[in-house]
């Protein structure tokens, strides 16, 4: 029978105890969340959900055709200008996601005789990007410029470094500086994820390349995603305008894809005005992570320092992590569960996710759910 | 220089006289559409308008986080019911988009020593999905059941046949009872993409596979963009809730991509309800096409008869198809202009879109100018 194969994986993944499922949540659920990346606590602001709701009543529910055909409003042109300036790039370009945004980048900047050079430790989004790339990927030790170097040596065709600027699992940040150089070294391009980054680092949380003085490199592309710090959904890239035009002419994920919701421009557009109206956010969601972090360890939890605003909790077994996650959500707390086959290294741990609109009492109580649940 | 080589392939392009540009439209602009998906008229329809703005209010401008995480809201498990019940499938699954579903399904039904077997003519989301999956894909001859057989044929392992219900480019329809039976002789799943099928063809809109008796067959999965004939953004996978269950546990742009925008989820639900309240609407768009069709074919345009909105237009060559298209929207019509390597083909056509709310005067003018600019 067709798909009949399913049903023995899906046997096997309930005899391992990693079975997936949904849980839709309500409007007014009562949990505290800290699993979310909704680093800046905007997803819900008035003016963000304003911003998509007069969207939609100006442009439509849809942008109702490709970029390229009828889905470039001015909404999108003006929202790629107020990206690029603010992270302090040349150029931007939105897509649909996050997701398509780091597909459009590694496909398009890694040619058929190119060398990738990606780090073991980068999101999904990425390593597919790899993979439907022409150029040929060679995986390199976690956060390790000396292994991106080596990797380069002797490569002489064209070249691209790939990785996280923050890891989304450990929310450990990538050596961005260290990285650079090696690529230059090369003549190498350097593609940086920064999901986890823009909103929370860098100057009033322009983002983790900004930080490191990459932004408006000529030899630097990086992608964003407007699903977290900026509570909406969709992606893009920055960089040169001579990369986005490439993107424009050459990225399927671009090219073949509706533009972007009107509604989730504005939403995004109506958060980047915000962020820059109160960069305090930025840094309170970092400090949050920290005052997090301090908590759970000073409790004896295993956590990883955060250097942005995920905090990471190593749990014993992916069975444990999974009951710790169920406990907390019943005493009330929403957090994150990460155990294989999502997690490069096999490791099961929960994720916390700072957000800038904590309070310290909440703070507090989250740390003491997860310390009283503790396997 | 990292990028260099770049600008060597902007300037084939330019000598080529392929630069594609983006041309940002106002929220008024004057020009009569003919190049968007927007196949019902429902994209500034204002409840599919309303729809967005009432669920970002209620929800927020994004879903926070993945689906599995906190990224589903009551919301996505209204919209994957309705989607469901309206098309005839047991299960339904929304994601971010059109091309994000045909990656999901497409990787997560062909798994290492798999053969998926795929249409020439078939979209760019489900070649991707072709080139991710871990299965060996054979490209078969367009529309043609027989190469389909003749590719399964001998084939052991699992094996999916996949193909688009009526194709992005022509407009034309694939034979899909047959393509059912030839999966079926061998043991095959069939996964059809009805991105231009879906609010058009069946009964009341319910899509191409109700049309061809295929709605809730164990053995086919069928995809769906929400941003043509629904006015939104996001895809769906629908099909039996075991295929379902198995893509929430393994499908990669399911799993590691934030949740569909609340908004974009209010407007395709919004959009949903209106087509299921007054069902004419699909006729209506066919009826268009058709009449679309007829005109040009007696102005001694070459187009190819629609199977369902979209009406195809042969032009000379490529330079001369983007002249037409330009010509016409400076006669005020916006049409679209595919072109290489845009059309698997190398064929340039102007592409016509046909849409519910198209006036006979409508109609009427449209094929005046495109006579008119003919090249
Ligand atoms: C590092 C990283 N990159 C890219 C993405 C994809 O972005 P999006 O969810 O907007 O598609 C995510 C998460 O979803 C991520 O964590
Ligand atoms: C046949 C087909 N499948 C899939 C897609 C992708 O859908 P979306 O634009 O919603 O990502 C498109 C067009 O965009 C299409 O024409």
């Amino acid at each position: 029978m067709a798909f009949g194969w399913i049903d023995e994986q899906a046997e096997l993944r309930r005899r391992a105890g990693l079975v997936r499922t949904l849980r839709p949540r309500a409007a007014d659920a009562p949990l505290l969340d800290l699993a979310s990346n909704d680093y800046l606590g905007l997803a819900r602001h008035p003016e963000v959900a304003e911003g998509a709701a007069r969207a939609a009543r100006t442009w439509g529910g849809g942008a109702t055709g490709s970029r390229l055909v009828t889905g470039t409003t001015e909404l999108h042109t003006e929202l790629e200008r107020e990206l690029a300036d603010f992270c302090g790039f040349e150029a931007a370009l939105v897509l649909s996601s996050g997701y398509a945004a780091n597909l459009a980048a590694v496909t398009a900047l890694a040619p058929h005789g190119s060398l990738i050079v990606s780090d073991a430790g980068n999101h999904a989004s990425l390593i597919d990007g790899c993979r439907l790339a022409r150029g040929r990927t060679q995986v390199v030790a976690h956060a390790d410029p000396d292994a991106v170097r080596k990797a380069l040596d002797g490569h002489g065709a064209a070249a691209v470094a790939v990785s996280d600027t923050v890891f989304s699992v450990d929310g450990d940040a990538a050596p961005l500086a260290a990285l650079a150089e090696a690529c230059r070294e090369h003549g190498a391009g350097l593609v940086l994820d920064d999901a986890h980054g823009l909103g929370v680092l860098g100057d009033g949380g322009r983002g983790a390349p900004h930080a490191a003085g990459l932004a408006g490199a000529e030899d630097v592309v990086v992608t964003l995603t407007l699903s977290k710090s900026l509570g909406s959904q969709g992606g893009a890239v920055l960089g040169p305008a001579r990369v986005v035009e490439h993107l424009v002419n050459t990225a399927r994920t671009f090219i073949f894809d509706t533009g972007l919701a009107p509604a989730a421009a504005g939403a995004a557009l109506s958060a980047l005005r915000l962020l820059r109206r109160e960069p305090g956010r930025a840094a309170r969601a970092g400090a949050v992570a920290r005052a997090l972090h301090h908590r759970l360890t000073a409790a004896g939890l295993e956590a990883v320092r955060p250097d942005a605003a995920v905090v990471s909790v190593r749990a014993p077994s992916p069975e444990q992590a999974v009951r710790w996650a169920a406990d907390c959500r019943a005493a009330g707390l929403s957090v994150g569960c990460f155990r294989p086959p999502s997690v490069p290294d096999g490791i099961s741990r929960l994720r916390l996710t700072a957000r800038a609109d904590l309070s310290g009492a909440e703070i507090e109580r989250a740390v003491q759910v997860i310390g009283d649940t503790r396997p």
